[in-house]
């Protein structure tokens, strides 16, 4: 079973047509999940997530009075606690309702601390299980995770960019398959190697590396060439 | 003397009312350079930078014209290089031109690889005697970075939150004066310590750290409770 969240993120940066999507996804039988006022912008999609997770301090009294009524399966998070409610939503969504893959929406954009929360938190030991299971998903980008091992990693239609961001030590990368390769390459600082591209003609690349978790982040320009002056 | 730079970054992460901003900054002495598109988006202020940086792949031909015409500092990056344009802008700012600080703008929004190539560019050997002189500022961010050692950090008028994200490994962090305390942690991982804050009536804390790079992520809400249906 497929699952997607539905972060507190700012929903300027959501993909676009996102409630036919989750409509759609719904229908073919995805888990839905609103973590703290995801749940309630669910809600207003007309779509009542399967699990809400959150301390809900972003939610009004009769707002979250709303969740209740509706949302079979709401866990209470504590305020000032170890695991963010993200994080309690991937430990429930894999462990309790041992879903496949968790795409992740609303994790970016805004506040950056938050953005960082969510692409860090897969390096801590009780999640990196969890890495290559989880998307996480803006308007513009894609992003992937990675353990050590060989990998082909596929183009997401209409996607331009690659990067390779390795989020902790990396030993002996090669990128082959791709507009700029790279063989054996090794860091122990993360770096973010960016405005790669596919091949032409190409919808998969080709990545390897012994140590490290690698976020791989599928782009897209949406206005390049934006002018102050329209 | 002081310096923003701009980048091509979506103009509507940027903060508000820019131009006044650099305006006021430029009549104050405030050394403005423009990185690549920047460069473009800056004459259209009517703000000529004293220094632009880029391969300018993302300017028409008319517009690099223009740019070529007005600037009298340009340098010219080679595309398929190992610096990107906004390192060799720090590289000019501060070598060539001796600056003091660095504010970013236009380096966040759009497209994360880019993002993170912006923030992780610091944990690079010659980019890391800069750390602690520049800045990287949206509508909603302010990010400074720390070198190890022991910082009072002040609070940045009108943003309620701060994150400490560790970058690289960090040893005997504390943090003290704040709504969540930290005592002698250590991590081998980046690790993203989110929606902490200053004390009621306190506009500094208190962080000390013996290795690695830490980001200081002072942020604040636009909209934290949006809705769908306005």
């Amino acid at each position: 079973m497929k699952a997607i969240a539905l972060l507190g993120g700012p929903n300027i940066s959501w993909p676009i047509d996102i409630k036919d999507k989750l409509v759609k996804a719904r229908e073919k039988g995805t888990f839905i999940i609103g973590v703290d006022r995801g749940s309630l912008l669910l809600e207003e999609l007309n779509l009542t997530p399967d699990l809400a997770v959150g301390d809900f301090d972003s939610l009004k009294k009769e707002e979250l009075l709303r969740i209740n009524q509706s949302v079979s399966d709401i866990r209470y998070s504590v305020p000032e606690k170890d695991l963010t409610d993200t994080e309690l939503a991937l430990h429930y969504a894999f462990d309790d309702y041992c879903v496949d893959s968790l795409s992740l929406i609303g994790a970016t954009g805004g506040r950056l601390d938050h953005f960082l929360t969510n692409l860090f938190m897969l390096l801590k030991p009780e999640f990196r299980q969890y890495a290559e299971k989880i998307q996480i998903i803006d308007q513009q980008n894609y992003i992937s995770f990675l353990n050590p091992g060989k990998h082909v990693v596929k183009r997401i239609e209409n996607y331009t960019y690659f990067g390779a961001a390795t989020l902790n030590e990396v030993q002996e990368l090669n990128i082959s398959n791709a507009k700029y390769n790279l063989a054996g390459y090794s860091n122990t600082n993360p770096v973010s190697l960016s405005s790669n591209e596919f091949l032409h003609k190409q919808d998969t690349f080709n990545i390897s590396f012994k140590k490290g978790l690698i976020a791989i982040i599928q782009s897209r320009d949406l206005d390049r060439f934006q002018n102050i002056q329209k």
